[in-house]
Parts: structure tokens; sequence; C-alpha cells
């Protein structure tokens, strides 16, 4: 989607550490235009599969799926992340790896949101080594409910992640893929 | 606003503890018809404000600011929660008592995204004891922007958060305000 990749390269920034910084309009502060062209994409790429979830996990992700659910006309479900691992019976849970902050969590989704008769389309921003969304799709099998896809912001096409993720046969779609970034600027995949 | 009103009496939960359950629409599960409403109801309140960014804070509040921010033209931010005191100095960051965990947290906000320049609308779900909204005023205070007001989602009206604030000048505007609640039912301030 040039649309995101002409504003990564405008406003996002490079940092050590394969660190993509656009939290001037993606994860900090949120950029309703660039909101709303997301979640039109989204629409576009996944409008014919009779979605009638979305899920996200908070909290980057709460924002994209909210505006997103405008255009489907679906509720979005955002799931809770939580450092306790005993948890009510009636919550789906898995549990995820966070690279950031070291250790893991566990992610729930309150069981009656999520059944056998829904069609779910997992949204996030970001997909690096592709464990939030690992945990997403594991809830949705748990829920019996089937799975459109996942739709992703920006994904580090240089990590395994999305990689892994469509060798399993899931259908993945970023809106920019960064290919490589360094100090000499970002090349996107074509 | 009416319409959130009947959507509460429908779809909400009383529990033991004044806990009002409302994850089936608004703090799990969103539907996109309640935020669209919100979003709208609350530029008809603010819209003749000037806002330049709106603010809130995650997990709940992301969306129902990102939905808004569509309707009024202007990006929207929000405050990181972290447990860790000890933060780079290009934030802005106050403290905030969670009841419903216990102890507290920092909230913070990246300094370039606040300054005098701006007019400030805060936005969140629930509005009890005002910890949450006292926090992010501060931040307001701190960034040199002027505050626009306060927009709720739910006012606890029983609870002293909300007529704290108005004693103080602020302007809040609730969308439902619960003035009891009980096995009877829900009661609305007119």
């Amino acid at each position: 989607m040039l649309y995101l990749e002409e504003r990564i390269r405008k406003d996002g920034q490079v940092r050590a550490g394969n660190i993509l910084k656009v939290d001037s309009f993606l994860n900090h502060q949120m950029d309703p235009e660039v909101y709303r062209e997301m979640g039109k994409e989204f629409y576009r790429l996944f409008g014919g599969e009779g979605v009638t979830k979305i899920l996200t996990i908070e909290a980057s992700g709460i924002g994209i799926a909210c505006v997103a659910a405008q255009f489907f006309g679906c509720p979005a479900i955002f799931a809770k992340k939580s450092r306790t691992k005993n948890i009510d019976g009636q919550v789906l849970t898995s549990q995820v790896e966070s690279y950031t902050h070291g250790g893991s969590y566990t992610v729930m989704v309150a069981k009656r949101f999520l059944g056998p008769g829904d069609r779910v389309l997992i949204l996030d921003d970001f997909l690096a080594r592709g464990s939030a969304l690992r945990g997403l799709i594991q809830i949705v099998e748990q829920s019996g409910a089937s799975l459109a896809g996942c739709g992703v912001a920006i994904e580090k096409g240089f990590q395994e992640g999305g990689a892994q993720l469509r060798r399993q046969g899931i259908r993945v779609e970023s809106l920019a893929i960064v290919e490589e970034m360094g100090e000499d600027g970002i090349t996107f995949r074509r």
C-alpha cells in the first residue's frame, strides 16, 4: 500500500536493533487519515470473506481494529494481556512471547464472543517474529471459528514470522513490508 | 445519550461491588455502531472547541479515541501505562492509582506530541473515582496545552470523580451517567 509506505518513509525513524519508530502516526500518536486508509484497504482485501469478527491484541492493535470495524460493520474484540496464568474458565487463552519486554504473557478472550459460527479477521500493527499473531490464531482455533486471515500494517520482511505463517497456508496481508532498513533508508518489498 | 443508555440497559450486567460489565459492546468486544454513535456525539459536544489532539489511556480508551478522531479530523494519542518509574526525559508522566488492580502506575506521553499550541480533548470509557482522568489532565497541564474538556462513555454518578472534576471548573461530558444500579436495574441521571 503505497500510501502507508510513503508515510513510513516520511515520518518513520530507523533505530539501532532493527527498531522502526512509527509512533508519530501509528502506535502512540494515531493519525486519523492513516487509520481510515488502513481500514479501507483491509476491507478491500478481506471484504469478500464474510468476516463476522475482527480480533486484535492490546494495545496498539485496538485503534486499527476499531476503525476497520467501521468498514466491515462487524464487532472488533481485543485480546487482553495478563501476567496471571490463573484465569477463570470462561476464557480462551494462549501464551505470547514478548521479545521487547522478555518473558511471556497470557492473552485471553471471553469464550462467549467467539464461536464456531464466526469467521475471524486478525489485525495488528506489526508483524516480526509472529508471536502475537500465532497466539491469536490459537485462540481462533480453540473457539471453533474459522480464520479469514491476518492483516498487518507493517511487516518486517527480514524476520521470519510472515514467511512461517504463509507456509502454514494462512493468508497474511501486510500493508507495507520492510525488506531492509538502515541509515540509507527503507526498502519495501514489491 | 439515550442510545448508549438503552444499550447499557439491554446488554450491560450489574455485578457485586458496583461493577457494571459492558464487555459485550464497549471494552472487550467493541460494537462498531456504538463506537460510531459515541464519536458523533463527542463531536457534537466538543466540535466547536478547536480540538487539535484527542488524548486517552490504554487500553479501553484507544478505540473510542480513534473512532472519535475520524469525526474531529485530528490525531489521537494514547498514554502508555508502565510500572517503571524510571523513564526517559522526553516524556510527560503522571501517576494513576489503580483501584481494580491495586497500587499505582505511571502513564506517559512523548513530549513532542503535546505542546502549548494544542487544545486537548480527553476521552475514556469509564469515570468513577477519576484517577485516570486526573492523570491525563496533569499531562496536559505539563505540556502547556489547553484542555477543552473530558468526554466519557459511562460515568458512575454515585462515585465522586465526576463531581470533583466539575467543581474544579473542568468540563466533563458523560454520555451516560449511572445514578444507581442493582438487582432492580439501572437508573440514569436525567
